[in-house]
């Protein structure tokens, strides 16, 4: 016959942590903990197979099912020395428990076994009236909200009418006489609601919670979140019934909760609170202030003693930082619960060392403790958690950290303000290239439009530089130089505000913050993932400055230089302009010519910071009109500058408007349009590698065409780019290994990637565009609607932040599979936004990538994510074998 | 031994049709010809095998083939009773031809054998020394230039030199003493360029010209047109060395072509020209005026009757109209050549039914007679060919036909005009959903910008009204009211143009047009081609009047109805503005109340014309800003009509703008945002089939669910649509069957069709965006960069034209299979431009879809393209099998 129940109490356990399947986590986690020795209240598991009989066969139970749970009951009152209904009385719990944590969707109900009777008698035995009518109408409210659907509103109801009656202002503040009457207001709200007078019986009690909980697996709200979590497999809920215990019976009892380490700053010290004379409730609650753990010596010193060796005992059975709840009940210690303590970036970092230290864990295991995505914290500067904020609008956190400035409304104030030294912080409606130089000077930047990958946020995000985009909280009024917030607050030009990009919060005044630091933990952690992963990991970075970043936190190579970034600095985008108006062939050339020497020295200068790791550089990506002015005020001023009238650059920003300039005339659509501008780019590459080499440096260019759809798009540009290395490394008198490649962005490139691979040397996935068109969604344009996706749950993430597995991802694997077979040497990375996600590092991984690119501040984030992904593919594989 | 050389002449050949892979056409046709008792003048053909011999042994020949050929050339001059070299004298060409014709990529030398001591011989018996001078410098020149690569130039400028020197205008105006003067400067030329004297020796002559056509086939231009036709599998080309005749011998000679049929009428009546004592050069030259075939009975009825009868017996033989080239020497009649006459697509369809009539061919023959592309021309009216026209523009073919009027530049102005009986054309820098009424009220539309799949197109075709797309040519100067053209011709508002839309040219004034006519004989090969297709063919109709339109070219169906066309007409737009304006939804739902009968009423009309056919419907699919109005003055028109500010308009404006709004706020993301708007579209539809169920006629309403990129998306839809169509169907007391499906236009729906079948009954390919996201080009900008991917060869086709079979065509067929794989019942179709579009048809047919859908005037195209593509894919199984 079939076991279905399984006991746990007095040191002996049916069942233990390996069991979580079958027992759910709770339930195996007292089994557990039983079996170590630790005093838990005893009691038994009805394990989840129960469920699934109960759901494959029209919600009945097994065959003695009632016989097996009958029997352990008994067990359990043998245990206890008390009886359900009897005397001294027996009160349980009955709570759920899955294998996979689902908090707070499915039912529990708790002091089961209350009756008039047993009031009594706990009366009697405790001396605390209050005590008792307390655990009674909250059992009444709880059974009949949970098992009857009674609508818990009014028994609310009820309670409020009789503390508006006495005074109370809060439920503490009624004695045992008003919760009498409270309590039989709640037995004739039950009995009015079910149309059944409340059952007296503890056995029949326990038989509707046992159906109630079992039920609460197939309630709206956890179907649900098992659908939204993706939450598969399971074989159903267990229920798990527990001896009640009771820390508000007095001086000698209490409860508290406990870490075994400092959660906070991960120091090896013990760390908790505790009340004496209260429930668990009464902690939560706030309406006493716990004491520290340490006094818990001083109070009950023999308990302590019992504390500190279980809570060494925890953490070095399980390995890891425990977050114990405990109670004592007239001076007798039981352990509720225990499971892995949360802690801040800090702490993991912290703790995940101090354990390789101590032997406790291994490398492995410490580079698994750390939440990638928790390394941002570390990285930037944040609010001082302790400070007051009067927060006037809430926008999508751009790029991290947290800034103070005074309000500018133009990149040319910012320029000059910032230039000159005072903290200022960039507003725009949304930005341009142009804006480059006001965003490099300004403290943070501030736009009321644009998503995760707007221009703002993408810029910010390479500079490490804190941003807020898409704060539709705040309307920019130009004329006035001010802007309006929430609740009409209005900032004008030179207020100070304080920005959060990591919440994306916007804060009146300014707000004290507290600097990054990278702790020698913090390497030491680094040190341990990188001898796991095997996905390499490049930067993002335009100029040289980013490159010094990009190496020290441990790029290895850049996976991504934009050249247009290049064209924006100081009189750079003159010689640009130059060339955008010039007439015909030869007069662009004569610009280009300008252009040329700069571009060559930026390269030098990052191949010299790379020192011999490989360089992906980019060729003109974004489409021409980017490079103009759109102002009126900036057109004239070209105009001047250029010796000609407004009307021809309005004439020439006209004739580059498009509709859709994200698809339009850009990438290397530029290059076939006008081959001479890639061809000057590919000369200064050229140059400046030669230059390098005669340093006796090594250097690696990977030379990138961006947005090719079809390999004769590809051919067209490599030959170009082989005949201008050779007549340049002739020239220059000295030989440089260069491969030539592509950005897999367009859908198309991936499905003819077996065809670009014929020719192409690498790709490089830019999953930025590719997910817009993937989608056909502008990263520009979809904060309109994406918000109502993610809202609906039409969306689980926003695509433009977690690489989308299902679409986008599909091209990927298969750009790689089939690119690869044309070509075993492909080398295939990923240089989009997703680059620096740890979901989506997971993802490159597992597609075989060689490398994922990210902007400088992320390196340390995808590292350690590869890491993850690294052992936990090892792991699956080998389960697999 | 292999043979390589295959011998013709007198009746007898080595070779016939059906060896046209061995022989070559040429020397296949001239076998075929031979063994049909045609006189044709003799000669041989050396195999392409022996070609493909000749590269597999680094250009060596097979052993045995010298003596092959020397055999040959005895038996060629057995049958001329003349020789190489000898008296009397034999001329041969030798000829380049391969399975498939390369028109001029390889060589060909003609009048072989001639060197001085023939020339005499020439001169004597034919006494015509000009003659035998003429022959002899064609040769050398000839010679020179294919066999020994002699710069062409150096010739030709000895022959202007002697032509200046003796005042002669023409090549003709020379006599046989300036023909010598001119020989000896070519042999000169001939000695000094390739420091040999010119080879007297015919046996020697023979073998270079042999080498140089074998050579020709892997010169650079054959290589590069055998790779962008996609020729491959080729064994090589054939060499055919043949007498030469000549019609140059007096008065008893002549030459001519001749076609079995008229090949621009169709009619069944002899058609041709000759001229008597002349070459065949000399009918191309045009210095002499050929004389129509009748005449020949007169000149020459012996050879008359001879031809008459031999172009019967080509026609019944070929099974099909014949273009022959025929020559007489001294009355003795030869054919040189027979092919299939080219024809108009008025003679191509008359021709195809008179010979089913005939019993010629059959009706699966005559289905694939005619090149559904060229359907066009018969469909709409053209300019007449015999009017003088001064071209003063030419942009893109943006919609077939040809019309007349005067220019007007706004469509207000177009629609007072045009609505008073004017005829007017519309010249537009663009044109938007705003212009609508004005495109609909002229005669034709030309505008600057734009391409094949822009506004103005796409909306014309289904118009079925002339539009040029796209003109580079003309600027527009609004504040002038007047537009350049080509030379700096200005053109006023008022003044009269012409414009043919399937040119692409604009005309100064008024070019007299003829009509379209669709006779009896159209109606019959339709007929004939419905016997054949399994593809069904719908049309795109947005408005009862199209819906007509469409039923009577015969579609089954409406494939695409787009609502929002609807929402331009009359005070509509009024309704949709104050929609839009609306704050919140109930201000919405109440705007959207009065659209709600509007939409009805469409719908029922649409219902009633289809007559029981299915009717597909898309939700509203363009971004909101397309119904507000771009121009100040408009603006402030609508503020005056709703009763606010302008400022409170451009805000709106503003707000709705987009950076690239293809990939924006748009399709379902609308309907997730205001749901309120589908599920008043949806009631419209519901309570429209609920109407015409009621009159008792069938109604299948499929509504399309647009740009839908997951499952969960086109669920969120699918409920709401499904309720409503229970309540209205409850409330109506009828029951309507209906499917609800998806466009998929998002590369993302089509990889994840697996999942959306699930859900969905149907799917339309909106291949014109797909087209879009999938090369990511934006088909209204792709005008600045897709005329250089042509150019350079990168792109063979324009995408949006002919769909992208690697690319799109991939993605089609991947959510075709997995869509079926899901739902094995899921009905498929295309509803993009492509559905009129032959290739894409034939594609569409391979592919398995149940359906295209194209514009009314494209629905005989379409029928007749699914059945050829049905007729060639089911020949082409049959062959494999």
């Amino acid at each position: 016959m079939a076991k279905y129940v399984h006991y746990f109490g007095n040191g002996q356990a049916e069942g233990d942590a390996s069991m979580k399947p079958l027992l759910g986590g709770k339930g195996s986690g007292l089994c557990e903990m039983t079996k170590l020795g630790v005093n838990v209240p005893p009691g038994f598991v009805i394990s989840t197979e129960t469920c699934k009989y109960f759901y494959d066969h029209d919600r009945r139970y097994p065959d003695g099912l009632e016989a097996e749970i009958d029997a352990n009951v008994r067990r359990l009152e043998d245990a206890m020395g008390a009886t359900l209904g009897g005397d001294p009385p027996l009160l349980v719990s009955v709570r759920s428990g899955a294998a996979l944590s689902m908090p707070g969707m499915m039912d529990t109900v708790l002091n089961l076994g209350m009756n008039r009777a047993v009031l009594d008698r706990l009366t009697k035995r405790t001396g605390n009236a209050r005590f008792a009518w307390d655990a009674y109408r909250r059992f009444i409210q709880m059974f009949g909200d949970v098992v009857m659907n009674v609508d818990r509103h009014r028994f609310e109801a009820e309670l409020d009418a009789v503390k508006k009656k006495s005074g109370a202002a809060r439920d503490t503040d009624l004695g045992a006489a008003q919760l009498e009457e409270v309590t039989n207001q709640y037995l004739r709200v039950y009995r009015e609601a079910t149309g059944q007078p409340f059952p007296e019986d503890p056995r029949v009690q326990l038989r509707h919670a046992i159906d109630a909980v079992f039920g609460s697996w197939m309630n709206e709200r956890a179907v649900k979140y098992r659908q939204i979590y993706k939450i598969t497999g399971l074989l159903g809920t267990a229920v798990t019934v527990q001896a009640m215990v009771f820390g508000n019976l007095g001086d000698s009892s209490g409860t508290g909760v406990c870490f075994t380490r400092d959660p906070a700053t991960g120091e090896n010290v013990f760390y908790g609170e505790f009340l004496l004379n209260a429930q668990g409730e009464d902690v939560v609650a706030g309406t006493r202030t716990p004491q520290p753990i340490r006094d818990l010596e001083k109070a009950m010193p023999v308990v302590y003693k019992q504390l500190v060796d279980i809570k060494n005992r925890l953490e070095r059975h399980f390995h890891d930082v425990q977050d114990c709840e405990f109670t004592v009940q007239e001076g007798k210690l039981f352990i509720l619960q225990t499971r892995t303590g949360k802690r801040t970036a800090r702490a993991a970092v912290k703790i995940a060392c101090d354990m390789v230290a101590e032997k406790m864990i291994d490398e492995k295991t410490a580079t698994l403790r750390v939440d990638p995505a928790d390394l941002d914290q570390l990285l930037h500067p944040t609010f001082d958690p302790k400070a007051k904020k009067e927060v006037i609008a809430k926008g999508i956190p751009g790029s991290p950290g947290a800034a103070v400035g005074r309000v500018v409304f133009t990149a040319d104030e910012a320029e000059a303000k910032g230039g000159a030294g005072e903290a200022v912080i960039l507003v725009r409606t949304e930005t341009s290239p142009e804006d480059i130089g006001g965003m490099h000077a300004a403290k943070a930047i501030l736009t009321a439009r644009g998503g995760k990958t707007s221009h703002a946020a993408v810029v910010a995000r390479g500079m490490g530089k804190c941003c807020v985009v898409g704060c539709s909280d705040i309307t920019l009024d130009l004329d006035k130089k001010q802007f309006t917030a929430r609740g009409g607050v209005v900032v004008k030009d030179g207020d100070w505000i304080s920005v959060d990009g990591t919440s994306g919060e916007v804060v009146l005044g300014r707000v004290p913050t507290v600097d990054a630091e990278l702790g020698a933990e913090f390497e030491k952690l680094l040190s341990f993932a990188d001898k796991f992963r095997t996905l390499r990991v490049r930067a993002n970075a335009d100029v040289p400055a980013d490159a010094r970043m990009a190496h020290r936190f441990g790029a290895e190579g850049i996976g991504l230089c934009r050249t247009e970034h290049m064209f924006f600095e100081g009189d750079r985008i003159l010689a640009v302009r130059e060339m955008i108006l010039a007439n015909g062939v030869e007069e662009r050339k004569r610009a280009l010519a300008k252009l040329l020497p700069i571009q060559r020295e930026d390269f030098v200068g990052i191949f010299r910071e790379m020192q011999g790791l490989p360089v992906t550089i980019r060729l003109l990506d974004p489409p021409l009109h980017e490079f103009l002015p759109q102002e009126p005020e900036a057109q004239a001023e070209m105009a001047r500058i250029f010796n000609t009238t407004i009307d021809v650059i309005r004439k020439k920003v006209n004739a580059l408007h498009e509709f859709n300039p994200m698809m339009g005339h850009r990438g290397c659509r530029l290059g076939v349009t006008y081959p001479e501008v890639y061809d000057m780019q590919t000369t200064a590459i050229f140059e400046a590698a030669c230059a390098v080499t005669r340093e006796k440096k090594s250097v690696i260019p990977e030379i990138m065409i961006p947005l090719v759809g079809s390999v004769a798009e590809f051919d067209f540009f490599e030959t170009r780019i082989r005949q201008i290395g050779k007549d340049v490394m002739a020239r220059a008198g000295v030989n440089v290994a260069y491969l030539v490649g592509t950005m897999i962005e367009v859908p198309r490139a991936a499905l003819l990637a077996a065809e670009i691979a014929k020719s192409a040397e690498f790709f490089s996935f830019g999953t930025n565009d590719l997910t817009q068109m993937t989608f056909g969604f502008s990263r520009d344009d979809s904060g309109t609607f994406l918000p109502a996706y993610l809202e609906h749950k039409i969306l689980a993430d926003d695509p433009f932040q977690t690489l989308d597995r299902d679409g986008v991802g599909r091209l990927v694997k298969l750009a790689v599979t089939e690119g690869r077979s044309a070509r075993p040497t492909l080398k295939v990375g990923i240089c989009g936004e997703h680059g620096g996600d740890p979901s989506s590092v997971a993802f490159c991984h597992e597609a075989g990538l060689n490398y994922v690119s990210c902007s400088p501040f992320r390196v340390p984030i995808a590292r350690l994510a590869a890491a993850q992904a690294a052992i936990q593919g090892k792991a699956a594989k080998d389960a697999a074998l």
